[in-house]
């Protein structure tokens, strides 16, 4: 069923109203008529089984049936600090990324990102990012849609990275050492509603310096798996090992 | 370290010659010289660091100096049988699932493939996903290249799986049942050298004929997670799980 994102002051305790593009999507795209249901999200965790019942020229209103009681957050908050890549390719990392249950992005201005994110073009591009997390939110079934961060350099991450129940990095150089342990050891740490802060290189990888400088502020670094992963397949490696080891082998979450 | 797959009686004792596009890569792309280092694979499971001892016009000649010990392969050999998906997508899917050590792929022309693979276009197609595999196995440290099977339709995939020790369909709606238990079940009954046929939709899923087919044929449909995935999604979980699984938690491979 189709699902959509609509702002919270949209609801009453008995409708929805859904305006804008998603209000032309509906009418427009998926041609749907009065007594058609569809799915409205709040952003804030809540869904509900909604069925339209009249549309005007912008608008579309929708009675609220029942809410949906499945929940399909991944038990931790993973935020991952994309260094910034090639092109487009950002792109793909925020759509598979949000589909695997990430719940913020960073774009983190590494020393050998090739593209920079200027000043001036931003907000645009952080725009972009934004308008795709949601689609994917609600192709995915999310119940939140992953938050697009501010990019950051070196230092404005290790600052940021203050808050974080554990900070962990994505180092090919582990990897090749053949140290694999290191990151289920930290997943075996982490209860319900802990946060974990990701840090993954950008095409080059990090540098030696950044990884030692990340690690002198308490960020553990792991490998994940023997094999050279392109920086836009790690972050969906990490996040489906995620789900792996708390959704479906089901080990203990603690409250 | 730049790494090339070289056809096996390209190898003497001490020495390999790498020909046609690679060694155009190594020439005029890389611009290498005599005494720089490459590794080369034999796509049989091993892998040499070389030293380029001289170049000429289409060819360049290496002496082996030892032979790699590392083993980036999966300790299962993972078939992924690809429902056809839209456009370029299989591309995206061959690269990734590559990087992340599958051994095979096989488009299966599903009831709901949109794109159907054409007799006459068919080899061309393959030649092409050929060379993806080919690459990305290069770039990740591969020792073997994927197999890029012909496409089969469910007939076809339900007798050619009688080989395979486990069978499976990553199938939506048992994950909408919320029964996420059965994928790690199904790894934990597996051990080195097993192989393991995955049976992916393609963009609008498997019909429930499809799935009930295959059930009566011994696969196991297993969810995926909680959330809705992409069909170019599905393999790089399935694949990242088993690497976590066997690759990173260290779970009992049996001999």
């Amino acid at each position: 069923m189709q699902r959509y994102f609509v702002p919270e002051d949209h609801f009453t305790e008995k409708r929805v109203t859904i305006t804008g593009a998603d209000s032309r999507h509906i009418q427009k795209v998926m041609r749907m008529k009065p007594s058609d249901s569809i799915i409205c999200a709040n952003n804030k965790g809540d869904a509900y089984l909604c069925e339209i019942e009249y549309v005007d020229e912008d608008q579309v209103h929708a009675a609220i049936k029942s809410r949906l009681t499945a929940d399909p957050e991944l038990p931790i908050d993973v935020t991952i600090a994309q260094g910034i890549p090639k092109a487009d390719k950002f792109d793909a990392i925020i759509q598979k990324g949000t589909e695997c249950g990430a719940a913020q992005f960073i774009p983190f201005q590494a020393e050998r990102s090739v593209a920079v994110w200027k000043k001036d073009k931003k907000d645009k591009k952080k725009l972009r990012l934004e308008k795709i997390a949601k689609e994917a939110a609600e192709q995915s079934h999310r119940r939140f849609i992953p938050e697009i961060g501010d990019p950051m350099n070196l230092d404005q991450l290790i600052t940021f990275s203050a808050s974080f129940t554990i900070k962990m990095v994505a180092f090919e150089e582990t990897a090749k050492a053949g140290a694999q342990a290191g990151f289920p050891t930290l997943l075996g740490k982490m209860g319900k509603g802990d946060q974990l802060l990701a840090v993954i290189g950008p095409e080059g990888g990090l540098t030696s310096e950044e990884a030692r400088q990340l690690e002198a502020h308490g960020f553990i670094l792991c490998g994940l798996g023997p094999r050279i992963l392109r920086t836009e397949t790690a972050s969906v490696y990490l996040l489906s090992a995620i789900s792996y080891h708390f959704e479906l082998l089901n080990c203990e979450v603690g409250e």
